[in-house]
């Protein structure tokens, strides 16, 4: 039977489970703590204090936890989270925490604990640099979207394993939240900040920008391109100094590939606008925000060359062509842009927004930085059928964080 | 137990079966004729004398047909004919045979029988015109394709309706005999007309070709629009003089809309390029050229109209974006063209051909016919991204044709 969870409880459910005592000493003593900060689940941190071990315990709400059991969100997503961090972990092994098992009664997944990893949007806001940042994403997104694509695989294994990946109820939060209600002046769960009204009143009347939002709507419903992760923003990633981890894959489905890239590149660009208020000294605001662009080119770089490397082993004589793979590539680049864009405009409009900007408490100062934001993300949608290369979707963000080369 | 049916045991089996009674007189003397000259199943024909009614028997062998048993094909596929045949007879009634039941042990659909309609490709042979041919089938195509796409259905009822459509086999059927083995040298079941080796040659050596046709094999499977007929040529298509309905419909999966509008328009101009031979009096064979051309526009602009028409009733905001329909009707444009090219090219190199050319004994003539399709089909595959309204793709066979205005 579900149940949730508490600190006590989850000790007694590790004790018992028969898996638990490969990562823990389940008959020494337990400590748990509650950590989950995300939207949806709780999250236990399970620790043995006499070996020094630990796993992590990720359990699904049937509702969304920011917003009480009013809002209800089948706790079935954790399945999906359970079938996804499986695939991750398999095509890109160590970039992921390590899955112990899932308990398709409690819909709680057991994991590896990363054990001093932080999620990075927080440091990030005090200018903190990961070393091969973007080189780990692009190489994360490479390997994930490769593997998972008709690529790799045979139809009937794509088939096979999409049945396993409708996951209706997640994909209908990204197509409201993101594709939908930013762009209605009165939906009821758009907020934003008062200082940018006349901002947002001017975007939500543009024509041309609800257009190119809508094509992208329609790209993340129709094009099934590979198993994406579906929420790649800078709060499900999790590093220290010398190790980085995409977390959180319950939204993966059989989606566009430059959703999972443009959500990541997106989540740069506005940590380098919320910067206009972190980073008050220009010369260390310059560098942070030069750090964030090349982090975006690094991923890019790193993906494109990584997903070029793996084409050239592809079976069928129909990818093997030189004008396929670079109109393939062409195709994902214009996806990575818009999706940059909508990512970053609907944090700024939606519903959910990110600490990076809202943790401004002058709503002046943080009508500052949400507009580079919006200038930004507007026109990477409205631009993004026209981008040609990786070099015009970096001037269109440097343009306006004010980034020049040198 | 499955057991393929005969002309008698097909009667002991309607007599015995439940449903069959409302259609004729189980009671009476049946008679039953095999009439199936496709590549794949069993067709029975049962007629009750008595009270001058019929149905219809459509059995699936588990090889194809005309291969034999060492080409081996799921017999499932009459599950996926009957659950696409249910939704098309929902949304475009009258348009497909009534189905009347599906028996899954025997993998049989018992449908409508159409009395006197005959599959039009043969008559079109003889230069048979039929009233409102693209009319009716651009209808079939704005109903069925709408009503199965994300502008009718919510994002649940859509990937619940696409959980009984992953039609694997039938999918790869096309995959490789569409797209793959026509731009292969060496495919061993790719056959064509010895005179046309130099042509065949020549167009296998087009490396622009082959991109635009690995572009649009990468739709076909990642592009997963609407539940699509799957098979739409001449072939598919019976009526006599006053009733016009779309058979067959066992490849039907989500795919993009335009391999559908573009089956059944580049079949039309396979017809034009055999009436090369089969019209011989200058004036007859320009007439039915120019017959063919409007009956192709007639279907676009029925399908494009009908289609614009269902989207004013969107409830989604999104897609109510007058540019989005704009890119959006243009999208289905540009693969309209190249998805009819590719099934012009795959009918002349590769391993299924049409009676409309292989009719045609002489070799040579054949060649002269052949090189007409050859010709419209190359350009449509190469152009197909640089459509920009069907008078392109009218200009296009139009030239080949040499149909003239007035």
């Amino acid at each position: 039977m579900y149940r949730p969870l508490d600190v006590d409880t989850v000790i007694d459910y590790v004790r018992s489970h028969p898996r638990a005592k490969d990562h823990l000493d389940t008959t020494g003593e337990l400590e748990a703590v509650e950590v989950g900060d995300g939207n949806l689940n709780l999250v236990f941190k399970v620790f043995d204090r006499s070996s020094n071990r630990s796993l992590l315990i990720k359990q699904a709400l049937p509702y969304v936890r920011v917003a009480g059991p009013s809002w209800p969100m089948p706790a079935e997503r954790a399945g999906f989270e359970a079938r996804a961090l499986d695939v991750e972990h398999r095509c890109a092994p160590g970039l992921v925490p390590e899955p112990y098992w899932f308990d398709e009664q409690l819909m709680l997944n057991a994991m590896e604990n990363l054990v001093d990893h932080r999620v990075i949007r927080f440091p990030m806001m005090e200018a903190k640099r990961y070393r091969d940042l973007g080189v780990t994403i692009g190489d994360f997104l490479a390997r994930t979207l490769y593997a998972t694509s008709d690529f790799a695989l045979d139809a009937a294994e794509k088939r096979s394993m999409m049945r396993g990946f409708f996951n209706v109820e997640l994909c209908r939060i990204t197509e409201d939240l993101v594709f939908t209600e930013p762009y209605l002046r009165d939906a009821p769960r758009n907020r934003w900040n008062p200082r940018i009204d006349a901002d947002v009143a001017d975007f939500q009347a543009d024509e041309e920008l609800k257009a190119e939002a809508a094509k992208l709507k329609y790209r993340f419903m129709t094009s099934a391109e590979a198993l994406i992760h579906g929420d790649l923003h800078t709060g499900s990633i999790m590093a220290n100094d010398h190790d980085i981890r995409v977390i959180d894959p319950e939204f993966a489905f059989f989606g566009p590939m430059g959703f999972d890239v443009g959500a990541f590149i997106g989540n740069l660009f506005l940590s380098g606008a919320s910067h206009e208020i972190h980073s008050p000294d220009p010369d260390a605001r310059r560098s942070y925000r030069r750090y964030l662009l090349d982090e975006a080119i690094a991923t890019w770089t790193t993906f494109e060359a990584g997903f070029r490397q793996r084409l050239t082993d592809v079976s069928s004589p129909s990818w093997s062509s030189v004008g396929f793979q670079e109109a393939f590539i062409a195709s994902v680049l214009r996806d990575t842009a818009g999706f940059a864009g909508a990512k970053m405009l609907r944090r700024i409009v939606g519903f959910a927004h990110v600490a990076d900007l809202d943790s401004i408490e002058d709503l002046d100062d943080r009508a500052r930085a949400e507009r580079i934001a919006i200038r930004i993300g507007r026109t990477l949608v409205r631009q993004h059928g026209k981008v040609g290369s990786f070099d015009d979707v970096v001037a269109i963000a440097a343009a306006q964080l004010e980034v020049r080369d040198g």
